[in-house]
């Protein structure tokens, strides 16, 4: 199988053809990955920083070819693209000061106490070990963030371990001209080229062959709900399962009291169709659900909401397969029950704003209406009281994020939104909206399924590093492991 | 179906037949349980506290008949039942303390960086919210540390979570009877029944509609690996697949260079002779792999310690079906290629010690000498080389524990062994025997499969309390909420 650039605008091909990885090809990259771990575990937090921060500079220093290349691939417009790099650039010099800061060694020292059990114990030092070559699934929708060089391959290479990425068939040359400079940085800093490997394909057997290999010690993957279960499966059926970090599909509530609609007015519309419509709705943030209580207030925001989201230009989609994919969903959505507010099919690559509309009651009892529908659209959910509202959230049941708006007084009926909120997602925002993930010590990025399939642990911030890095209790340990503080020898 | 205490050391049916609980059963335990989740999810520290030291007390106070009851349905015997006693009453208080520190109310606050992103970000606050009522499956070894008050539920509740225990069929008597202690503690401290709920059936149907009931949040299991496999599947399908945390089968490699064995003798001997047959070896940390290098003065340990082994005698195995397993066990090695150095079939309820040979080229090629026989018997692999020790480990792949004795000085060859031991097992002991797993802040009881479901936890120690509280972020949180910084509300 071949790989071929698409021009995002006009659907044509462009540039070289590429080659799908064969089996042969995976081998050798995890045997690379493999072979540079070996090292790469028993590193210094300083020597990694000094990658990190080199492969920050690197991207910069290509802004210019690389932004045209991702612009053309993805159709996402040069000012995000440029914001994104810059994210990816913030990202790897960030996890390289944690890691410089020496938070992957960070261990717990736990000294003998003497007598018996259970009171009594042996000198205990708990530690963290990197697991090993990590599998890095890249998104279609961040070509640089959520790629090559994105937070899971700067939190693994922080936390110790080496990576081979799974390119996206979406960017594939975005990703070649990335992982060339990665090339470049690891041979000029004397590091073996398997730290960073990389495969690629269009078809799912160079993903479940990579996950698959008896080398590879975890996955990491950002998109579809389809193809990171398909994935997990396959890291489960492995002889020696694996840890598999899915970030998957979420439809973000954004929940309101009648009340904060009234205040936020026009410039809340305003906030609320630019975050539907942002990036053509290519987020995993994207609030795909909007659950508001019936009221005048209510309905005099969705008039706003409606004019604003008709004012919107949504540009391209990533491929013509998402923009499909956009139209089958909106369709089922009317299928099962939701009324069309904003409908305007169009045959065109660049998709309309879509809205529509249900009762809670069909909402709740239709487990089609809880799917993401990737793209800008979104659907209103209208409840007749804080209860049903609560209802609404258990049966989304796992999402990224969940907004509130008008949670700012502590009202029984707060308190039952907070919890019913917090539940049930990853991060909660009581203010703005929920594109946009700050990369940041708090930050969770990851919620129950199907949001995430390991909802303790996160893809974006500091603790995304913690994925990486497995708990390990050394006793009585000889002095000069001791001495070592809890780096691998 | 119906359960029925047998005597372990006469074979014998005793006391009342109980029934299995049925799906209606189940239900109205998830039920009660859920429902009293919604209030302890926001209790504070002070209350589970002053729950889980009232439950200790409540142990201990009833200590003699219920060292009777467990003696007659287990067979263990009486001191080292008083002794776990002692231990779960010791968890059960230390987890008192961790909430009563504020452990699972800790939280980072990351206050708002001005300017855009991504070095600007909003304010966020990153808390843990407990997961909801946990299922919880008892061990058959375990009949108090590991059961009904075991450190499953003490972490559960500490962690602010309700609990459904599964009884286990194997000491039905001896879990009623720690039910009825709980049952009588909340009643007076005025907290709802449903908040350790119990549920008990010898089959695999209760199990299976306790883990897949939509209300339960997670499981937590201690047992074999086939049980807990099946439970694993069981959970993940679910319509909501949730976190699964189980401790599963694990071989415990003890590593030893000539030297260290020499330096042992007969002390060593006797010690490691005594681990193997600790509790009729029916551990989860009994030392199932003994790696030694070829030379003079491996072989004269051996020779010490087929003489330690031949004078001990196991008391009864836990039930029938063990000890028959077993039997099929030891012969299933004899069968795959080990030669046995100690082997006395006799034909009843307690065995006799075990001891087989096999050079480490046919371990590594054969699977089947990789499982656990649980029981008194233990496999002497014997290597040629540290290299080759290594590529026994690495086929070993997961185990709770390794041993590693004669790694005092840093030299490559220790490096080597460490490594190899920390890449594939939860705790590294470079001094006495693995059973015996301290209750205490860097323990480490778990590790890659098959020992655990999920190697990243811990099911002892004071890191077990994270697998109940799932991280959430709080972007922009209104000032009531800051103020309960972190609690649930």
């Amino acid at each position: 199988m071949t790989l071929q650039s698409i021009d995002a605008r006009t659907g044509l091909p462009f540039g070289d053809t590429l080659s799908s990885s064969s089996a042969a090809d995976i081998d050798i990259a995890v045997q690379a990955a493999h072979a540079a771990f070996a090292d790469w575990q028993a590193s210094e937090g300083s020597s990694r920083a000094t990658l990190l921060d080199a492969l920050a500079q690197a991207l910069e220093s290509d802004r210019e070819a690389l932004l045209a290349l991702a612009d053309q691939e993805t159709g996402l417009g040069l000012p995000r693209l440029n914001g994104e790099l810059d994210r990816t650039a913030f990202q790897l010099r960030r996890f390289g000061v944690i890691a410089r800061n020496g938070v992957p060694f960070a261990f717990t020292d736990d000294p003998a106490v003497s007598g018996g059990p259970p009171a009594g114990h042996p000198a205990m030092l708990r530690v963290r070990m990197p697991l090993g070559p990590v599998a890095m699934f890249s998104a279609s929708n961040f070509p640089f963030a959520f790629s090559v060089l994105g937070g899971d391959t700067a939190s693994a290479l922080a936390a110790g371990c080496s990576v081979v990425v799974k390119a996206h068939p979406g960017h594939p040359q975005t990703s070649r001209r990335v992982h060339g400079l990665v090339q470049q940085i690891l041979q000029a800093l004397g590091l073996p080229s398997g730290l960073v490997g990389m495969v690629q394909g269009a078809g799912h057997e160079v993903g479940v062959g990579l996950i698959q290999h008896p080398l590879i010690a975890a996955g990491a993957f950002t998109g579809s709900t389809r193809g990171g279960a398909a994935l997990q499966a396959a890291a489960r059926q492995r002889r020696r399962p694996i840890p598999f970090y899915g970030e998957l599909g979420s439809i973000n509530p954004v929940v309101a009291t009648p009340a904060a609609l009234q205040a936020g007015g026009e410039a809340l519309a305003q906030a609320l169709a630019g975050s539907i419509t942002l990036g053509c709705g290519q987020f995993c943030t994207n609030p795909g659900l909007l659950v508001f209580q019936r009221s005048e207030a209510s309905s005099a925001f969705v008039q706003l909401l409606l004019q604003a989201l008709k004012a919107q230009q949504p540009h391209a989609m990533l491929t013509q397969g998402m923009r499909h994919a956009l139209d089958a969903g909106t369709r089922a959505q009317l299928a099962a029950g939701a009324s069309a507010l904003l409908h305007e099919p169009v045959d065109s690559l660049n998709p309309r704003p879509f809205l529509a509309e249900v009762d809670a009651a069909t909402f709740v009892a239709n487990e089609q209406l809880h799917e993401e529908v990737f793209g800008p659209a979104s659907l209103i959910v209208w409840t007749e009281s804080v209860a049903q509202t609560v209802q609404v959230l258990q049966a989304v049941g796992g999402s990224l994020t969940v907004t509130l708006w008008g949670a700012d007084q502590d009202t029984p009926e707060t308190r039952a939104l907070v919890r019913g909120a917090m539940a049930m997602c990853g991060r909660v925002l009581f203010a703005g909206v929920p594109t946009g993930v700050a990369v940041t010590a708090a930050q969770q990025h990851g919620g129950p399924w199907p949001s995430s399939t390991e909802p303790m642990s996160t893809s974006v911030g500091d603790a995304a590093l913690d994925r990486f890095l497995r708990p390990v209790a050394l006793q009585d340990t000889p002095a000069w492991l001791v001495q070592r503080q809890g780096r691998p020898c």
